[in-house]
């Protein structure tokens, strides 16, 4: 149903209160975002909403929220200290700084050309560049110094010492704090395989270049699951996961066809990796990876045993089996699901006549608000407010009493307001008020005493 | 009722599944934990009440969530890079560093000497060394470098060169995050005044010396209001949000004489505040801050005008009138309060015979599983599914068949659960089941139809 352009999604969503630049009045931050009065609602309630399927609503898992900062061995033993790099090149006319592969990639589709540059040794990548003449895209020339690793891990220093010995990293993915509670947490849950532990929280790259609003920022948030099981039922829970992603999705009011599940050839797969698929959502700027699906075997558990010396070694409680655990990892990113989200959800509508509305098509549990209560006059204050409180003991919702019912209308239809709940001189008498719909448009007469319940079954998923 | 220790209560956290020591298997980070299973739901409900209370039923406040990277000129402007400083001294023999001000206050209160040396002077500090001959805790040498400025933010670098000028800080408080954002959060949710903007999320202090478990760590959450208002009517505001901040602990069940108001004399206010108030909690290991209530006046808003350029002035819609608006900032630490309300609802309960039980008494509203489902035999699986999977829908709820149900309710006391629900062979027949109180440990037969009802109800605060 959307055709939005990204400038007109990020004027929507500054002008309406969702996601401002971080720092606007400092000039900005590189690609920083702020979330809004309304963008933190729709975004907890995006968190929520992954919460309550993934972890509140499931027999299996449990969640955790570990710390940001972690011991660096933790880093150590993940690889990121090693591997978490992006090949980085300076073009030495202009000094501007480009990821090899990205330039690599983008400068070949522009001829045609189609090639995951991913993985090749800078050498191979350095061939294609002086093969195929890519010039720097900001200046024209063909002069680079070599290509170099980059580790996209933010340092800092803790305690009161720069030195190297006080080296911390701020965390690039929240998974590694559930590997490393695995233990700590299969004990104190007396859990059984298959288990699962999932958490939701802020992570942190050092991205060379950041870009297209807030789907690639250096600061960002994931909701990760890691979930664990037998060695050889891997692969068939790995499939539960990847339908229960995609179903979480659509149940929340993704179109279909703009989501698309891409499956890793052999070749792209990680050494560790049985399988992958990518959820890829139909950007304005092209499709890109919202989820993450992988069956990353015993990698990470041995990884950490490895290192740590720690025994993560399971015993089945029937067959006294002994072996460490598969685990299959979906993992997304908040802040892309809920740009995908926006996107999918924006409509410019035509009306009757010359008539038209912006609305955001959001499912009921998704929107900032889920009603707005309008007093048809300022006469009938005391009464609308009254509905007012009693709503929002359950629901965040809008009081709203500036200008006409059709401009309210028209301006909660544009922040995905699902219902709007007008207050006239007869719910004085009757105790009813005129529920309108956001997507129909129809009116409906209802109790006062219905509208929490109502609200309550339209919020379920 | 709670006399806990801090031992039992650490104890607990750890086997009980509320907080890990961070990074474990590789022997932890300094001060850093990890929230468990039960914790992150516990600190998760926390975060819940105060947005319900402080944003979704407030008629004045909207919510915001900025980003933790911030432009460095933020930090300038808000004083923090010239003086968010504590003072640092080194002990010359055995190399242990310490905060000068909190090394002199211990050491005099051993000798009866109670005295706030935060704000004096580095040569008064060094006289009192001096004069009271406070030697090294650690070796018992007296014998200090000078006392120098060690300032608390992190700091990391920013794009692909560690060079001064790609600096940027892990910010110290949410706060700044807000007032940065006045403009932007006023003009597009047409606020008039008053209105406030409160915010829940991550915030870095390099502490010197943390400690004391959650208490003080260098990760650390925070839920924080500013709140602002025309000059002149700032204090009877500052009344209004000290008296909230006050109800909302004791209606989540904080016990009175647990908490003490402790208001700023003029001497110890900040140059620009008005009014302060500490809320403290007295924890096993004496009274300590858990929510700071301070009248600002103008100062933050007019720091960033100056510095960023940007007017932050406020014209009244009836008058015109023109002026900065003062702002009351109550804010409150997450991981403290998290502290707080697990020590204030612990309790070894001496029960007939000589049979005791430990019971957390925690709010229903603030519990990890609001309620546990016992098949009394295994035999009543599906059935005692059937009730989990239908409240699971609403609430995080536990089933539990392992061991006793005598042992289930001891296990479930431990945790927190207010209400454990026996499905028995009765409930085949009739559909009701046996709800066990937590704290009175009465049961009744209820229907299982109103179950979902009845735990609502109870959550409500």
């Amino acid at each position: 149903m959307s055709s939005v352009t990204m400038e007109q999604l990020v004027a929507l969503a500054k002008h309406r209160g969702f996601i401002f630049p971080g720092s606007e009045i400092y000039g900005g931050l590189a690609n920083t975002w702020d979330y809004g009065p309304l963008g933190v609602e729709l975004k907890n309630n995006i968190k929520r909403a992954w919460w309550k399927k993934f972890i509140q609503e499931s027999p299996y898992n449990v969640g955790l929220d570990a710390a940001i900062l972690m011991n660096p061995q933790a880093w150590v033993a993940s690889g990121h200290v090693g591997n978490f790099n992006d090949p980085m090149i300076d073009c030495k006319q202009c000094k501007v700084r480009h990821r090899a592969d990205k330039l690599i990639e983008n400068a070949l589709a522009e001829k045609g050309i189609e090639m995951i540059v991913d993985g090749l040794s800078f050498v191979e990548m350095e061939k294609l560049i002086t093969e195929h003449k890519i010039v720097c895209p900001d200046c024209g020339a063909l002069d680079y110094t070599e290509i170099r690793q980059f580790n996209l891990m933010f340092k800092t220093f803790q305690g009161v010492t720069e030195s190297s010995a006080n080296v911390v990293y701020m965390r690039p993915e929240t998974a590694q704090g559930i590997f490393v509670n695995f233990k700590n947490v299969q004990r104190t849950m007396r859990k059984k395989l298959p288990f699962g532990i999932g958490q939701v929280g802020k992570s942190f790259r050092n991205e060379i270049t950041p870009g297209n609003f807030t789907f690639r920022t250096r600061e960002f948030e994931q909701m990760e699951l890691e979930f664990f099981c037998k060695p050889g039922e891997d692969l068939q829970w790995f499939e539960y996961w990847r339908a229960f992603c995609r179903d979480w999705l659509l149940n929340l009011g993704i179109t279909e066809g703009n989501i698309r599940l891409r499956d890793h050839s052999d070749d792209e797969l990680s050494h560790y990796s049985n399988a992958t698929t990518d959820i890829e959502y139909k950007f304005p700027f092209g499709w890109g990876e919202l989820w993450g699906i992988a069956d990353r075997t015993d990698y990470d558990l041995k990884q950490h045993m490895t290192h740590s010396g720690e025994d993560f070694n399971y015993i089945e409680p029937e067959t006294n089996e002994r072996y460490v655990p598969y685990c299959i990892e979906p993992s997304l990113g908040a802040d892309r699901v809920t740009l995908a989200f926006l996107i999918d959800a924006f409509e410019e509508q035509k009306l009757e006549g010359d008539d038209s509305r912006t609305v955001l098509h959001l499912h009921p549990a998704l929107a900032p608000y889920k009603a707005a209560i309008f007093p048809l006059s300022k006469k009938l204050s005391d009464g609308a407010n009254q509905v007012f409180a009693d709503l929002a003991k359950h629901f965040l919702v809008d009081y709203d009493e500036a200008g006409s019912i059709g401009k309210r209308y028209r301006r909660h239809d544009e922040i995905g307001t699902p219902f709007c709940i007008t207050y006239d001189f007869e719910s004085e008498q009757d105790g009813q008020v005129t529920v309108r719909d956001r997507d129909t448009m129809e009116q409906t007469r209802m109790p006062i005493s219905e509208l929490k319940a109502f609200i309550e079954s339209k919020v379920q998923f």
